[in-house]
């Protein structure tokens, strides 16, 4: 059965977190998701669930995949893995769960997490698998009692497991989700992990489960106490160059959009983390010691929340 | 004097047409350009003129540069010029002009126009030297007599200097203006070169110079055709989702945003070219037979239009 080899266990865990998140989004919209099946012609599908233009939730995507199929050798240098050895290992597998939420309020951080098993080469042997993913949160606005939530509760599912772990997949955190035409983060981070295959599968997944699972009681309770905040059309436009920098961010530098774009991936559901409503002024400054500012000062310089 | 050089007389003609395009657009807005003269601390310069919310230019940006620098081999290999020998030619030198306009109108299209020469190795005895860039319009929706205009005015500049030109060169920008995991260009095309330095380089800038000065008799009258027609809250919205689409074009594929932005150029500057405003919605799809699929279908199959 499905939950027997790794493969299996990943896309169990990936759906169930699904029905979890969507059932915890939808509570709180009063609205269900919009449920999408697809098939992947070279191999492989998923399941995109989409809330789009709700009252409490702008646009959210939660989107499960299992793909599988073959690299050109451009591809496999970017799929990473780094442990290439013949002509098996053009042959991958990816599934995992991939969560973006967008809520309208602009006092309501949009939030992202993503867990991920890859393999290459052939199921049962591969010539390589590991494990990637992790979790991040963008305010507009910042609230560090959010900070200290979100981040706190990532420490939590980390040190079950690893007390290194959060430290380490926190900075890694910070450089990844780093805009270095900016010079700035894409928002306050969480952690952040790529290539892990360093000890038994097992409990990397059961790691990567309970991270998963943390991502409900990290997130969820933030969109319910700022949704009916009171705010202006100022901090709306705020918000929206803010979700300007986060399609730069996907665009130009997130590996899983540019790699899923190059193999053919389905691109609706790569880029259903796009947010709904996007804006660029030019040269645009926030005023000296307003929110605004505030909120890029800790874009610039990363701080410790847990 | 700056004009007996080629990199001075490319700066001189860019700063000409910069001040002509500014001018027609300041005659239909009825107020003036931001003008934001900047330097860039490796080497060079430019000016970028803004106008941002305008009555009837939603955002416009016309650009001149002038930089130089020293590239490391990854961003010589992404430049191209294709004739690459020794160690000098990792200094480079691009001079241009670069233009984007996106009315506010949904039925005034946006264009974009970019004449740009560069050099690599050393000036007076370049070891590589090319002329690159082309025009492109892209409305949200397909008006035959505009795109007849604007390809006829182009054609009749090419056509002034080689029969050959028009047809090569708009074939080119149909490839290149190609976003592949949305099987559509970004516009209905217009012109685009790279890499031009097949015959006599006084020959080439003559031909840049009479395509630069056709952008203005090519886009404006469109404008002022389009400027106060009637539209609904709707067409503003199938708008911005095309803004969006062209926000993934210049960030994902467009060579002179990611050339632009990993040499460190300018990112205020590079990025002018995004929309004031973008959207994206999971999956959108116009309605059978309406103006929206129109457009689309010659956004997949391209036409001829002079």
């Amino acid at each position: 059965m499905a939950g027997e080899t790794m493969r299996g266990r990943m896309e169990v865990l990936a759906t169930k977190m699904q029905e979890t998140i969507c059932a915890a989004a939808e509570a709180i919209e009063g609205a269900p998701f919009t449920r999408d099946p697809w098939t992947r012609p070279e191999g492989g599908g998923g399941l995109s669930c989409v809330m789009q233009d709700g009252s409490v939730f702008e646009k959210a995507g939660v989107n499960v995949s299992a793909v599988h199929g073959t690299l050109d050798r451009e591809a496999a240098r970017a799929m990473g893995g780094g442990r290439e050895a013949g002509e098996e290992t053009l042959r991958f597998f990816a599934a995992g769960l991939s969560v973006v939420v967008h809520p309208r309020n602009p006092m309501a951080p949009t939030a992202h997490c993503n867990y991920r098993y890859f393999e290459r080469g052939d199921e049962g042997h591969p010539a390589a698998w590991w494990f990637g993913g992790g979790s991040d949160l963008t305010p507009a606005y910042l609230c560090e009692e959010d900070a200290r939530h979100f981040h706190g509760t990532l420490k939590a599912a980390c040190d079950g497991h690893d007390g290194a772990f959060y430290p380490r997949f926190k900075a890694w955190c910070d450089d990844y989700f780093f805009l270095p035409h900016r010079g700035e983060r894409r928002g306050i981070g969480g952690i952040f992990f790529d290539d892990l295959h360093d000890r038994d599968p097992g409990d990397l997944f059961a790691f990567v489960e309970a991270c998963a699972r943390a991502f409900v009681p990290s997130y969820f309770p933030l969109v319910e106490r700022h949704k009916e905040e009171p705010y202006t059309p100022a901090q709306k436009r705020w918000q929206a160059l803010r979700r300007g920098r986060y399609a730069e961010f996907n665009l130009l530098y997130d590996r899983g959009t540019l790699f899923g774009l190059r193999t053919g991936g389905r691109a609706e559901s790569i880029l259903m983390s796009l947010p709904l409503e996007a804006r660029w002024e030019y040269a645009h400054e926030p005023a000296g010691g307003s929110e605004e500012e505030r909120l890029l000062h800790v874009l610039k310089t990363p701080r410790s929340w847990a």
